[in-house]
């Protein structure tokens, strides 16, 4: 059940905002050549991974960075900020650690997945069953699993697009799950990530109904190698404690501000990321990046003077263990217009491409944005966009979406470890893409054409 | 007291090594060319990472170390392979959390530091007093520390020499002492290192023989940057946890093997590095890399004919804790004749420099290792060299000394924390290295000069 908080800054909700001459207000070119300059979008990257700190869902730092948004949101003198509860599954991170028994004996680094099972307090001790890939996982009998400890090898490489994260990030989702269907008593995976540095990668699996959670964790990369040397020398036995713990319901929730639009007939462009992050790092290139360069672009259009549509920014939480936000958010708004919805959730890397899934009365649209964005290095793609997990189920309704695809070079070397931290964004960059989320929104929420539901998705 | 083992190779004490034509067997430019192909360093550095681990000094693992290590030289054909144990005082790491208390509640990641004392099993919660750098916390008044958990900034930038650590390596050397003496509770510092990770690095603090131990731990870099831009926003109260212990004496030793000379006259030359690491990495940097150069540069010397002079390869024990290997190998040998004495413990980058301490009748072989040794990259530097820990103890004694001096740019980025790992090393770089130290072996193991003490020291 989605509850709302109408908070005070919702009183505002009638008044329009300053009218200006559209046409010279919102000329995309030079609002984009001027959000080159941003400071917003580092100022909100910046006090919320400092402020708050991790925001893991439905605890209580995400309680206190709900209420962080507002006030910032409020500030930045958006209109209509509230929040909007749900509730959710709590699942929180307990003890891990993991050694090897034997001649080399010696410890490994490592952190639980979400939603791992517990190896009870004690831990358990086993020796390990090596699947150099989820396939391997799966062509194997039962009897190679049970009773031991499944490592999942599994190498990714960096790629500009970040498609390799579909593909090796199943030995994540769906390895524990088949291999507590066939009777391990716990897995390690070698983490979904790119990088050569002692910090594991966590991020969900996902349970069947009738398979009993294990304790699933991750090697971070130089640990991985390691249990690989080790065992192509022999067996390697290992002794592994992780307890974490399932907590019942709590509640999470979406932060949401508005940039009222002046034609309320042309619809609302949702725009934003998530507020949630994992408990590991400060979740700084994801997401603090996202709502910050979204915001950012919001306010950079707000300031120029009312847009024709109404620009909804929105903090989803809860995105990481399973996109509750954004489900919460499609059905609790499902009565209304959305013509586009698009997020961040890429990190804080240049915009290098950008694709477009838009219904036919629309298309022009993007010929403008080519343009617009061609002067940030940004051409277009020879795809269609998807958009992401939090705008995922209002787009299933047959809302357009616009992609503007950051850089993946240098993302899954930090993605949900505790090196998510602020030193990692790059404040060239992070402008560059607040450039093209302005130049964007000047386009798209001024666009003549009528930006109506697209055939494919379904509609509302 | 220093105890010497004798193991069965020793019996090979009196046995020539082939003897070979020295002039063409050891054409320095010819075994240097044909090192460029090594396997014998990344074999040794990857078998005593993966094996064994993390090697912490007079520990389990470090003894298990010297066996392995006793096995690889002795498989090597090395000769008068040996342990010699000493003893010595053991620290060992325990708990160690820290969390900011507050609105801005979050944990930091941190690691003691070597000799650190205790919080206690309770912890203490005290607020910060932040000093940028060491002079600031010398300059302040006792009234300024009293009570709180003093943190001291100090931020270090990769040098090619690496020079800076001996000077922001102040704050961790006397930080905690200087802490302690005026009142505080506890003391964290900035890690001593150059890296953007979540990686804390350790290493040894001093106390003077009146004050106290406190706790004594290192904030990894992206936690010591947010820690000072929430002090820039107002006060910070810390609850911090550190429980090492001191252990008491416990015995540690140094590993040692021979490539007898031809001419005993001549005298020795000790090359080496050290056996042991800190607890948080596999040691691959620091030392592994150091005792596989050395020993791989000896061994090809060996494989080629006998030298004119023995060369006595050392693994030390116990560096990191305070240079006991060092001592007592110049305190067990100080009766032997010693020529030259030079360690690699600065990683496993190229060599770019050469620098040298020689008697003045042996510095016509400057000249000579500048020629071979340029082809390599490298070119005389403008000091003169100074060893290191494990070397400095028989240097004082008056022999002579050559630095091969790595490029440390990327060196502080993974000293003495976790990420001291095998993947850090460049196979590549670590051959040229080989080829340095087997060029410089060729040409100071046959120099027809005598190496006679340097006057300077002081002789034996």
């Amino acid at each position: 059940m989605t509850k709302r908080i109408l908070l005070a800054a919702v009183a505002a909700l009638a008044l329009p905002l300053p009218a200006l001459a559209q046409g010279a207000a919102h000329d995309p070119a030079a609002l984009r050549d001027a959000a080159l300059k941003d400071d917003f979008a580092w100022e909100i990257t910046e006090g919320l991974t400092t402020e708050i700190g991790q925001r893991l869902a439905a605890t209580e730092a995400e309680t206190r960075a709900r209420a962080w948004a507002v006030k910032k949101l409020t500030a930045l003198g958006f209109r209509n900020v509230r929040i909007e509860t749900f509730r959710m599954p709590l699942w929180v991170r307990g003890a891990e650690t993991a050694e090897v028994v034997g001649p080399s004996a010696q410890k490994l680094v490592l952190a639980a997945l979400g939603n791992s099972g517990s190896t009870g307090p004690k831990g358990v001790e086993a020796d390990i069953a090596f699947f150099p890939t989820l396939a391997d996982l799966q062509a194997a009998p039962a009897e190679a699993v049970k009773g031991r400890i499944v490592y999942i090898g599994n190498t990714m490489t960096p790629t500009q697009d970040g498609s390799q994260y579909g593909y090796f990030g199943g030995a994540r989702r769906a390895g524990p799950n088949l291999a507590a269907s066939k009777g391990a008593v716990a897995v390690l995976i070698r983490s979904i990530g790119t990088d050569h540095h002692r910090n594991p990668h966590t991020g969900v699996t996902n349970w069947a109904k009738d398979v009993k959670p294990i304790a699933a964790a991750a090697l971070s990369l130089p640990d991985a190698d390691q249990l690989e040397r080790l065992l192509r020398r022999g067996p390697v036995r290992l002794r592994l404690l992780v307890t974490p713990e399932f907590k019942g319901e709590a509640e999470s929730g979406n932060v949401i501000a508005e940039v009222p639009g002046s034609d309320p007939s042309a619809g609302i462009i949702v725009v934003g990321g998530h507020l949630d992050s994992w408990d590991l790092g400060t979740g700084a290139i994801d997401d603090a990046a996202g709502v910050a360069i979204t915001t950012a672009a919001a306010k950079r259009i707000m300031d120029a003077g009312q847009p024709k549509r109404t620009i909804r920014v929105v903090w989803f939480g809860a995105e990481e263990v399973g996109g509750f936000g954004g489900a919460a958010y499609a059905k609790a708004h499902a009565n209304e217009r959305h013509v586009l919805a698009q997020e961040s959730d890429f990190g804080a890397d240049r915009v290098w491409k950008f694709e477009v899934n838009l219904p036919e009365g629309a298309k022009p649209i993007a010929n403008r944005l080519a343009t617009v964005l061609a002067p940030l290095g940004i051409s277009r793609g020879r795809g269609t966009a998807h958009g992401g997990t939090d705008v995922g189920p209002i787009i299933n309704t047959g809302v357009g979406v616009i992609d503007l695809s950051q850089s993946g070079l240098r993302y899954f070397d930090y993605h949900h470890t505790p090196d998510d931290t602020l030193d990692k964004i790059d404040p060239e960059q992070l402008r560059q893409n607040v450039a093209a989320w302005t130049a964007m929104l000047a386009v798209t929420a001024n666009a003549p054409e009528d930006i109506g539901p697209i055939a494919k998705g379904g509609g509302e």
